[in-house]
């Protein structure tokens, strides 16, 4: 007696899944089966929509509908500062702090030396030809607090300054080793008014 | 500015996943997005194909591609001793076990009145129409032995008894509080040679 192949698929589809295993994945599919089959359809049609509808700004790399994404459609916004995050999640948060009116860049990544993720595996070159249009005045770094946040930001400050552009990093206002994500609103803004020029 | 339309969907939509929240879901969708785009079509589609071909064994219960699960319907298998389980990895535990070779049902469950869940809520008829089919002798109940799954227990035997069946429960050779799912095959397996019946 096995279980029966739709339902080995399905625990083995949910793994892939960040932070499940093969228990979590078996209470996961009993779970949708039993209990929310309606949940386990609205979930398989969100995943085909996503994947159909969802790319990245041509501009700044995030996640967007539309070849360019609301920020950087926007004309309103200044054109001159660039603000460079590692994930959609710490754009978010930093537009809920209202505190920053400028445009973004979204790594989708960090540098992480010990996973072997280089410049390469973030696309560091798209950033550079997006700061150097001639129209960025400065840019401002916002990578998390963290060890491999802090490599990346310092490898992005290089690249960057290189080229004649004036960086930033947001303020240490924020906890050591902490995470934009995770952090209050209130200490973010902060960090973002004190940033401090790149020496 | 906010997530796209297709996003925010899929970010609730992996919230029906039992024990995930709206920061892993967002993690997740991320990491479907950005890093697996493959794993996320894979999932849908075993969410699709589970959700299409998985239905109840007619007679036990358990999820089962065709009518009868392969259990039922193997003719080798003891036609008079049946088994009562939770869920569908209590079922393949027993059978990893290699110690009994009778029947089964699968409540798909158990009572639990602290979360309001009744004896019609696990379909206790349906266990009871199956057990006096005159061909079972004995029903072995081998629920958990937890709060509820030892409340599941009693009212069953109950139920059993008075329409004249023979009941035995699992010998509490397992440890107190334990739950199939997590235990060694031996220790099941000698719970299940030491049943011992209801008095």
């Amino acid at each position: 007696m096995k279980n029966p192949p739709s339902l080995d698929q399905l625990i083995a589809a949910l793994k892939v899944l960040p932070g499940v295993g093969p228990k979590s994945a078996q209470r996961m599919a009993f779970h949708l089966l039993q209990k929310d089959r309606g949940g386990a359809d609205k979930l398989a049609r969100a995943l085909d929509h996503a994947l159909l509808n969802l790319r990245h700004c041509q501009r700044c790399h995030t996640f967007s509908e539309s070849p360019l994404c609301n920020v950087c459609a926007d004309a309103e916004r200044r054109q001159d500062l660039l603000c460079v995050v590692e994930m959609p999640a710490d754009l978010l948060m930093l537009e809920q702090t209202r505190c920053y009116d400028g445009l973004y860049f979204v790594l989708m990544g960090r540098l992480s030396p010990m996973d072997g993720i280089g410049p390469k595996d973030i696309d560091l070159e798209k950033l550079i030809a997006r700061a150097v249009d001639g129209v960025v005045q400065e840019v401002i770094i916002a990578t998390n607090f963290t060890a491999e946040g802090e490599v990346t930001a310092h490898l992005i400050s290089e690249m960057l300054q290189a080229h004649g552009l004036r960086v930033s990093r947001i303020a240490r206002g924020m906890p050591v080793g902490g995470e934009l994500e995770n952090v209050d609103p209130g200490t973010l803004a902060q960090a973002m008014y004190e940033r401090r020029s790149v020496s």
